[in-house]
């Protein structure tokens, strides 16, 4: 037993991220009035929309409505939001109990056997009007629920369910806060760590340590040194850090299931001029995105300001240096709306949550990247944390 | 450092599960010549059902495809196989050189770029026929090929991908043998080692430690103690092995991707003869199955020879002690066809894979479980690894 559970925990003996344990400590998960505003939120947007319901499989949109996690196994388990009412659920019988345990002793839940259709249950249960499915759902349930309704259509629930989850409560942003502070407290205990000699899959284990320390679940972490770092998703070539080498750490977690995401690039002992000019132009397209991210201004818009720095400083337009968009939405996944991207002409609201991340990337040669988190504000915006200054404090 | 890496290995001094050392060493991934054979089964599917092109997500169909595993982003990759000829790619620009790193450098890759539409690439490379998509396709990838091949209809494709994955190749089962003796190996490692006072995440750690020493990946365990196992799937109450539970562990994980799921119920001192009983007549109900599990046989006539057993032996028909179907298909996927299950008319064929898991529950009391993986063969079926042979020798 001594070595099963020893496996998991660092030695007692050496713990050099003490000082970032209780970091996330102070903060609970969202609760029940919560899960209410959510529903009241999804419920308002079916009404104006004229759709009766919408039906959602586990994952992220479930979450936000009640804070259930379920295994999306083969078998049907779905949340139905009617447009007025309580929620109702479609569910295994022999996983009754179970669903009851997460989801409250007075939830309405509809049992299925494993011989019958979960979708002849979820057809008995919709009333005549329109229904509309979670973006996430799998094709086989989807094509399950237009079986049993047909001739009825079923429609894409894609555009409710942004409305609801685009615009951040405050507690949603509270934990949003935390978790990426967390996130660059972690980052700024591990760069000073970082050697020539190290591999990237040792860095990865130290951030992913720190990160576990300071109080995130589910812990991924990009590590790419030199030239690995032009994949802005990374390679499967590992690198050893080599003099001259910047490292770039793309990492996050997280809090009660709401999402961490930074970038820091930064130098171990001496680099070129070019590697420094490289950081500064995109600390500098970044700053451009900060001074146009407030309410009314469209994604589009965002995400040339950026590039507009990069091509104006020679490194070339279009995609041939920041190959990728500029930022993504975030909140209970990684990537949601909005998406700032060329020819997105959502606009910016107080509580939406995106990231400001350009890059330069340079195949064979190197990778710079600068990301923080922020969220729209009746204002302008506020970044999670502190944001970096310069090359010589990147991090 | 030290630390860091240190977290994620057992502490050298203790090893328990050293004998299980090298359990999967000599069985390679599968590679190019058996996805070149998993293409051609899909495409005889498809030039049988005269549709033209199956496209497909990052996932197990994917993966069985062309070995490439790719994070199902908001950002669409897809592998689009055409009737005749080669599969081809849809991929994000930026992403497009760690795609060729993935599947291979001649792969037929077609990049989008950021503010492009991938669904109006897919649209511009396929014919004029019918299209499928895969079943795990989530619903907005499936709504934007949709809209971009409208007014074509885009079809279930899971007809087509059954047909394909349901029939194991020799590789295949020759991976899933060892995966699942491994599985066994592990419990019978870890079984001698529970005690009176471990908490159910005490045997977890061991059963995890054990696999990983075996070399599995992508472990997973339920251990449910006494009244716990009720619950087939679990329950959030964590217990303490008292005297007279009964321990039921179901776990499984991957070896190159094809995956193992075993159960197995033991004593740990003596316990009651009610428990004694409950557990023959599932081990009875279990051999019941395996008597009837051969080619040409209904999945519905082997889910109920098993519940025929149990209702006989007084504990109750239909869903009443054996509250799930009796099995469900494995391979790439912990759960696939075939069900058996009641209804199922789908007749065994030599090649395909499943569980026979018969288990009594009764809530607030006890849970057995005896689950085992089986090849049906020319001659009737083959059990990866040793079975249950009694009470006495439960694991």
């Amino acid at each position: 037993m001594g070595c099963a559970t020893a496996s998991s925990a660092s030695p007692s003996d050496e713990q050099p991220f003490d000082s970032l344990s209780g970091f996330c400590d102070g903060l609970e998960p969202l609760g029940q009035a919560d899960h209410a505003t959510h529903i009241r939120k999804v419920q308002a947007a079916l009404i104006d929309a004229g759709v009766d319901a919408l039906i959602v499989e586990p994952g992220p949109t479930m979450f936000y409505l009640s804070g259930v996690r379920w295994w999306p196994s083969e078998r049907a388990f779905l949340t139905v939001v009617p447009a007025e009412g309580r929620p109702w659920w479609v569910c295994p019988a022999f996983e009754a109990d179970r669903a009851r345990e997460r989801a409250g002793d007075d939830a309405d839940i509809r049992p299925w056997q494993e011989h019958e259709s979960p979708y002849a249950l979820v057809a008995k249960g919709l009333g005549p009007g329109r229904v509309a499915v979670d973006p996430g759902m799998r094709h086989f349930v989807y094509a399950g629920i237009a079986d049993a309704v047909a001739p009825k259509a079923v429609e894409s629930g894609r555009a409710l369910v942004q409305r609801a989850r685009i615009v951040k409560t405050t507690a949603e942003l509270t934990l949003m806060d935390r978790a990426n502070r967390a996130t660059k407290a972690a980052l700024a205990a591990v760069a000073p760590l970082t050697r020539v000699g190290m591999r990237e899959s040792d860095v990865r284990a130290m951030i992913r340590d720190a990160q576990r320390t300071a109080g995130l679940t589910d812990i991924w972490a990009l590590v790419l040194f030199g030239p690995n770092a032009a994949f802005p998703h990374g390679t499967g070539n590992e690198r050893t850090l080599a003099a001259g080498d910047l490292v770039l750490v793309d990492t996050g977690g997280k809090l009660h299931g709401y999402c961490s995401d930074i970038t820091r690039t930064w130098s171990v002992g001496p680099v070129s001029d070019e590697s420094r000019r490289t950081f500064e132009v995109v600390l500098e397209a970044q700053q451009a995105a900060f001074e146009v991210l407030k309410p009314g201004v469209r994604c589009h818009d965002v995400d040339a300001a950026a590039r507009a720095v990069i091509a104006k400083a020679g490194y070339g337009a279009g995609y041939s240096a920041l190959t990728h968009r500029l930022g993504h939405g975030i909140g209970l996944q990684g990537h949601e709306d909005p998406y700032l991207v060329r020819g997105n002409n959502l606009v910016l609201q107080p509580g939406m949550t995106m990231s400001n991340e350009p890059g330069i990337y340079r195949p064979g040669e190197i990778g710079v990247r600068i990301e923080d988190i922020v969220a729209i504000t009746d204002a302008g915006h506020r970044v999670f944390g502190p944001r970096v200054s310069s090359f010589d404090e990147p991090v």
